[in-house]
């Protein structure tokens, strides 16, 4: 492809912006965003390297929505409703112009679908691995923005949506799935793992409800244990009410070690949060009218940041995973 | 280098970020700014890539820097006052320990030179080549962002500073400089190609008082291209006029055809402005008691996005050059 920044820009991208006034059509220096009276501003960047964080053959389309998804979905741990996202993006020389039209065309459609303007960005060259920098912008009400440090003793700890899928889906795409799952499981998992849900309705929800709130990208293990040095508390994880999908269930039931696998891998991107014990029915009757489901998991005591599991009748220290690592890459792992 | 992303957040980036306290010490998923009242927000990002936008083996507070300063110079551009950066970076996996330490020293004293916290960022693993990604966001008074399309009829057209500095260092670190070319000048061309200084105080300076700005970060002759497109007006460059440095002059009288490199060549980072021409004066004496020349290079009157130069008594329109290529890699090139 003849290296044209500004052509590609003004083709692919600039149509993304227009939601945003002042993103300029993506022809200025720099974008100028007014606030919204009585709110704060949520900023969030996530870098996304083909064959670390997606696989190079991955449709296009896809590629760029699980990079503005991540980030959508670090603003939905806020409690942060998304307005605009800024894309920086390193292009292999030998990307093509279907390619980009592709990655355009996913983009613009996730951007639609959230409804948040593409405001701004850059276009540069690469002789490595495409690599996509988002910096996603959100508002919550002043004050509101939720934290992961606020959990408190005697706090419930609960999930939305399922765990586990993204990483089996990971390892499906790597490896292999067993050969008894069905195609629509695989599919389902597949698209877990390439499509995250950023919970932005729940965030929103939780804002000014929930002590303290994440999501869950690194496994949940290890978040649960981020959450629980940040609040200073110790969380006890009943690991058998952790909500699995039919697909992951399945796989579970054929090969018992992926069970492992589903609380320690990581990109599910749901959110993880503590309440108050008597708030926690009406927030989840709030999450279930936004469709979301939200499952206790276990709970939180007076501490020093650590994570027990309990199952068969007694507590086990978690060890620190020290998080998660992307595992696209053959030598990558995704276990602690 | 074994691969530990909380670690390395926590030993070399966390204590930059003290400044800004909705930064929560990188530990939580976002940051939250409060907006400063009757401010807007400015908002820009910029990539840089090993082996493109500079030498792998640049120095590594160099390349910290440097990613800095490219993105406050937009901020620059738009009359913004620097608020915070967040740093979305790709390290290859060969980056050692000292490397990094020396990356976080950069960054840090620019951080603290330009009064900015790193407020958030990303660290991954990368198999291509060191790519680095900041968004920088600063603040402007509701309604005063300095913008590139606003230039009239009849403004004068003006720079910062001096013009080629950056792109004749580069061809020095890729080629080489005439021999006859002093070291004091060569250091000289070698600094404003690696630490570019983004004219913060002057774009403030010009905020309100300006018609336009843009930072001049493609090549001069170019960037006055995109200047007069988005306004809709002929720019006319004497380009005898165009400010140069003492070591730029020397090259350029030692090998005439540098002239057209330093006018062409990208990098620059100064200011290129548009005021009426009554306001001139008054403009850049303010900009003198901070510090920084104003040089008048011509004039813009009514037409339809095309520059033209005259120095030998006759305008001659100026080529589209379609924007500057980065060109530290051997097969780039920075002409037109």
């Amino acid at each position: 492809m003849p290296w044209d920044e500004f052509g590609l820009i003004s083709a692919c991208f600039r149509p993304l912006s227009v939601a945003e006034p002042g993103a300029f059509a993506l022809t200025d220096d720099a974008a100028v965003l007014a606030p919204t009276p009585h709110m704060d501003f949520v900023v969030t960047t996530d870098a996304l390297v083909a064959g670390v964080h997606f696989f190079p053959d991955d449709p296009p389309g896809s590629i760029a929505k699980k990079a503005v998804r991540v980030n959508l979905s670090d603003l939905a741990a806020m409690g942060a409703k998304p307005r605009c996202v800024f894309l920086a993006s390193a292009f292999p020389a030998d990307v093509d112009k279907h390619w980009l039209n592709a990655f355009a065309e996913g983009l613009g459609e996730d951007l639609q679908a959230f409804g948040v303007a593409l405001a701004g960005g850059d276009v540069v060259a690469t002789p490595g691995p495409l690599t996509l920098s988002v910096t996603a912008i959100g508002e919550v009400p002043a004050g509101q923005g939720l934290r992961r440090s606020g959990v408190r003793d005697g706090d419930v700890i609960a999930v939305t949506g399922t765990i586990g899928d993204a990483a089996l889906g990971l390892d499906m795409q790597r490896t292999s799935a067993p050969d008894a799952l069905d195609g629509a499981a695989r599919a389902w998992l597949l698209d877990r793992y390439r499509h995250p849900t950023p919970r932005i309705a729940a965030g929103q929800i939780l804002a000014g409800r929930a002590h303290a709130a994440m999501d869950v990208s690194d496994g949940l293990l290890g978040d649960l244990r981020h959450m629980a040095e940040a609040s200073g508390v110790d969380i006890l994880l009943d690991a058998r009410r952790v909500p699995l999908s039919e697909a992951a269930s399945r796989w579970i039931g054929l090969v018992p070690a992926a069970r492992e696998r589903a609380l320690t891998g990581g990109d599910d991107y749901e959110l993880v949060f503590a309440c108050a014990v008597d708030d926690f029915a009406a927030i989840g009757e709030a999450l279930a009218a936004a469709g979301v489901a939200a499952t206790a998991i276990g709970r939180a005591e007076a501490g020093e940041g650590r994570v027990y599991r309990y199952e068969t009748g007694r507590r086990q220290l978690v060890a620190v995973p020290g998080g998660h690592r992307h595992g696209v890459e053959a030598r990558g792992t995704s276990e602690p």
